[in-house]
């Protein structure tokens, strides 16, 4: 580990509730206070912090006061944490070993309960482990930063704690939902038709499959894969988000029958390439029903021809489908999220055990999604450039800036491909390696380089099929600028430089 | 629509945060505003109201104080529902049709963005318009009330704005699914083994499914049900959650495979049947392998019988599912929700577009989970009783006393059965009804009776396959009292008595 000799405080004086009494005392099990920083810390009163759950609202119905007060100052808590995640001088994280985070936290479920006062301490311990996805030098697949607006609509979600099945639960939120949908659909040119909103790209994925699956041979709902003559077949090329492939497996194709399409060097489906299988495929007497597109690659950010594949869907009676990659979906791909080769146990790494892997904002999305498009421009009858568009340019335009200084500085950087979205896919060349011509053999060498966290920038990286190991950069947030993409790299520079590779 | 005449306005000064400057402006749009019931309203200063989304952090990053007042005058709003939905002079709702709400709303999507003000407005009217599932006298389906300890910890997840995939991307989160899975495992004897936690109760019953036929058939997932000797057969009782005969269509097996086992007059299955059922269909070829049996069905509350069912599955080597209603999953049933017969148009009720329901804890529940949990006792080695259990027990106690209460008035009511969960089905009595044997064509006339939405009130209702249309009743919030069944059972007879049914 590297330490760059920064310390993450910042002094400053956050603004408190008026609600509590005066006469605030300092929380017990000063130990685990300590490790606060120094920083101005919200405190429960005595009357509010020595409370337990069952004091405040809804078991007490006279504890209006008492729960305001506590809700007040895990906000407090809260707002401190947005004005650190967007401070450049502050860490995106302090990394520890899962064994040493354990002693920190303390996170064992006691038989006596806790009481307010701790919780707040435990609110605090939380967000100072955990990693800032929000900070502007945060490159790590896609978080799209902190935004605001967005905030402000799942605390309100949280306090609604409704579900949004029928209208006489939910009025207000499926009616939000109706309107964001036919925007939606309006933007992509239907004038009727309905629509859903999915928690993720992978149940997204899922959907589509059931769709096609329905649409082409309604009797498989309930007569099963028995009714069908031949075996179903889809096609999806082998760049595709691995959720492709696990709906082959859920819905009882087999992942042998989800047919991987070679792709070219920049990473697009080959139109040839899929026709040639599809013809093997019928040729077998298979059913070939179902291809997959991607516009937007999870690694390399690659569009498939959508125009050829759509021929070729039409010429041979396949429903086509375009799996195209949201910034606010926080599309993974599996192999560069489940790798092995991480310096903590990978047993932690949970995520590959779902089936279905689903996005924080869950069903959420829909609320937030039509609190946020109130607050910019959408495109509208005026053909006025929207705010998403807006932000969505910027974000090429930094991509775009730093592909620029990659190849302002080819002895420190190699760039893998030109990008044709904000992936930016690139190798970093410690001294060892500088000065010799770029050939395969480098390439296996640079793939060794150990990958290190110093908590002053976060990228994500992992190999493919034809690459060993390397970097892939996502600018996504709006907070970044093109001094952040400067001292991205100058920081890969300083911490990297001196690294031996065997 | 029946009017109580109690109009839902309680006085009160609400704690503001200090953060803002002085000289408060009052919010444009005072046609709207005037809806907001007289209410003490927070308000943006003008230097900040008139402020935009690019104006705040992230997009600006000396907007520190801009931002924090911001979101602070969003937290006095929600605070101020947390209150009301505590209030029981508060109405649980003001129902408006769509149409008539699409008019007090405003959710249209502008081409020119809305500054900071109007969010704050927004935020008001949609909490003002929504169902507030937390009020005591909200007695429809499982939405528990509003717990204020996971509210606190559904906001922080939001402030944390990451997801669960890896140690890397969420530390403390992994640790805290792993303490609180391990925890779970512990309280039902386990020593080893592995678990996740499922966003509802939809994909539990999924994750069953594939579990089983990966066990059995370990080869289908890439060769597809073509690899099996006969067709797969999976049984369930006839009063199961909806989510198990979808599994039986998305997987490939087709819903005519999923075979629905009788049960008796209890809603239990019956054994016997279970039995005949399995010996049928492998007399035909068939290979049964899954029995799904619930633990707390979703209408009657009933349990099937575990040991008898357990020794079939033994006996024919079937995976055995328990599918466990938690409280917290917001299990739904599709019969009674999605209905078809309500006053207002059911298009608006899109939940049943999806083949997954997500329940909008989603996979924030583990954070939910570890904060709520270290918040009351657990069950531990001393074998003390724990805040969750003592819960339960006093649900359960609310319950009882509602049967009571119900069989003390047979003029006015009569129970359907006996309950054995928070479940209690019955039904109403008008006036014109009273004093005539309870039959089946009683019943009849009884399940015509109009429901109505005063505001006052809200319980659930749906028919089954033997009765029509009845009530029922879930206690399922720990701000529920005596008094509050008894305000339940009153409120129903003085909005009902007049009822006429032809």
């Amino acid at each position: 580990m590297i330490s760059n000799g920064r310390v993450p405080v910042t002094a400053f004086n956050p603004p408190t509730f008026k609600g509590g009494k005066e006469g605030e005392i300092g929380a017990e099990g000063g130990e685990r206070m300590a490790a606060l920083s120094g920083q101005g810390t919200p405190k429960l009163t005595s009357a509010v912090g020595n409370l337990y759950y069952d004091s405040i609202l809804p078991y007490r119905e006279d504890a209006n006061t008492q729960t305001r007060e506590f809700l007040a100052r895990v906000v407090d808590v809260l707002l401190d944490y947005v004005q650190q995640v967007n401070d450049r001088n502050e860490k995106i994280l302090e990394f520890k070993m899962p064994e040493e985070m354990m002693k920190v936290l303390d996170l064992e479920l006691h038989e006596e309960p806790l009481p307010l006062r701790q919780l707040l301490e435990d609110c605090k311990m939380t967000l100072k482990n955990q990693v800032k996805t929000g900070h502007p030098h945060f490159f790590n697949q896609l978080s799209c930063g902190l935004d605001i607006i967005s905030l402000a609509g799942e605390w309100l979600t949280a306090a609604a704690n409704t579900n949004m099945f029928t209208y006489e639960i939910a009025p207000v939120f499926i009616l939000m939902e109706n309107v964001v949908l036919q925007k939606m659909r309006s933007m992509i040119g239907w004038k009727t038709g309905d629509s859903i909103l999915a928690p993720g790209g992978s149940v997204s994925n899922l959907y589509a499959f059931l769709a096609a699956r329905h649409h082409k041979f309604p009797q498989y709902k309930e007569k099963g894969l028995t009714s069908i003559p031949g075996h179903l077949v889809m096609f999806t090329s082998d760049q595709c988000h691995y959720s492709v492939k696990s709906c082959a497996s859920v819905c009882g194709l087999g992942t042998d029958y989800c047919v991987c399409v070679p792709s070219d060097e920049r990473g697009k489906m080959i139109p040839t390439e899929l026709e040639r299988l599809v013809r093997y495929h019928k040729d077998r007497g298979n059913v070939p029903f179902f291809v997959n597109a991607t516009s937007g690659t999870t690694v390399l950010g690659a569009f498939d021809p959508l125009t050829e594949i759509a021929d070729i869907c039409q010429k041979y009676d396949m429903w086509m489908h375009v799996d195209g990659i949201l910034l606010s979906c926080n599309a993974m791909s599996a192999e560069y999220l489940f790798m092995t080769d991480k310096i903590y146990d990978p047993r932690y790494d949970t995520g590959d055990k779902c089936v279905l892997v689903l996005s924080f904002l869950g069903v959420a999305w829909c609320i937030v999604t039509n609190t946020v498009a109130r607050c910019r421009e959408v495109p509208g009858k005026s053909g006025g450039t929207s705010g998403f568009e807006r932000l969505m340019d910027r974000l090429m335009e930094l991509s775009e800036y730093m592909v620029r200084r990659i190849r302002e500085q080819p002895d420190k950087f190699h760039l893998l491909l030109e990008p044709e979205m904000v992936n930016v896919s690139f190798w970093y060349l410690p001294r060892q390696l500088r000065g010799i011509p770029h050939d395969k053999h480098k390439e296996l060498k640079l793939g060794k380089g150990k990958m290190m966290q110093a908590g002053t920038i976060m990228v994500g990286y992992q190999p493919d099929d034809r690459h060993p190991n390397y970097f892939r950069n996502i600018i996504s947030s709006a907070a970044v600028t093109e001094k952040d993409v400067d001292f991205l790299l100058a920081e890969m520079d300083r911490l990297g430089q001196d690294i031996i590779v065997d």
